[in-house]
């Protein structure tokens, strides 16, 4: 089960680069792409930062509606995965072809993916560098998490259908940050 | 040795979301900050957004210079990274202080980092989210590759000095892409 996750922690799930699934919802009729063009641009409130390509179902839905849901899967779920990627909302309903559940968002009509181990709720909040980039600027306004989940793996896209799924996690006694003076 | 590396090749290096090591360069004075907030934007030619933080005394010297680095460190050289990233350039040369070696640059001032498994020279040719997001957009404009480096081990950061470690590589039959129709 899904529980709620605090907004100043999203960069934590984000930050490390999975692949995550995108749900979008028009008329009752909602589609999945997955995406790996994506970065935190804020950690408070979450600024998500991300490339729809135009030629995508899912950059019109998105345009029109600014709503989405950023789905985060684990390698089980790797196969569903590329088979949305190799599909067109255009013509599949990839929920029913590929055996995902969609559940009802709180803050967003697009639907949460319920085999995801987190899903983040999103809005559109600047579209500035759309038209030479295609690149939507979100915010994250409400996050779930499924907390029964030790060590979700994540995976990484490294091109041409290969993936890097994630490895051991290490600590290093000092934070890292990008916050302030280097 | 670093060997160049082919232009449209260069996402498969950064969409796994890896930490890098941006270096900048103002005044015969270098300077590296870790960053991990960052995002392919296109693939040829390369376009890489983001952020880094007007706090961080690398943010002047990009405004400044146009030019950057954006280095790939592996898991060998990640206490370096979280050093670079507790210290600041305007009272440290991370170079000396960190053990690290900068290489010239064909086409930047800033230098590239001997010790990382790739690096990518970038100029700067987008600020207009500059101003409300801290965002530039780069583009690389010279790859360079450690070729005899086998399964380089990325790290990822998970926030507060976590980070994953890239782990194994699976290939899916099929290549996703977020390029057209889905």
């Amino acid at each position: 089960m899904k529980k709620p996750f605090s907004l100043s922690e999203v960069y934590r799930l984000l930050e490390p680069g999975p692949v995550v699934l995108v749900t979008t919802a028009r008329a009752g009729r909602a589609n999945i792409m997955p995406m790996s063009w994506h970065t935190m641009m804020e950690c408070e409130p979450p600024l998500v930062g991300c490339v729809i390509s135009n030629r995508n179902h899912s950059f019109e839905t998105l345009k029109a509606t600014r709503e989405c849901v950023i789905n985060i899967p684990t390698v089980e779920l790797a196969e569903k995965v590329v088979n949305c990627g190799n599909t067109s909302g255009r013509r599949v309903d990839k929920f029913k072809a590929f055996g995902l559940t969609p559940m009802t968002a709180v803050g967003v009509k697009a639907p949460l993916i319920a085999e995801c181990y987190a899903s983040l709720e999103c809005q559109v909040v600047n579209q500035k560098l759309v038209a030479p980039y295609n690149f939507f600027v979100l915010e994250v306004v409400k996050a779930w998490i499924e907390s029964t989940r030790k060590k979700p793996r994540t995976i990484h896209h490294q091109g041409e259908g290969f993936f890097m799924v994630a490895g051991r996690t290490m600590h290093l006694s000092a934070p890292i940050t990008s916050r302030a003076g280097k």
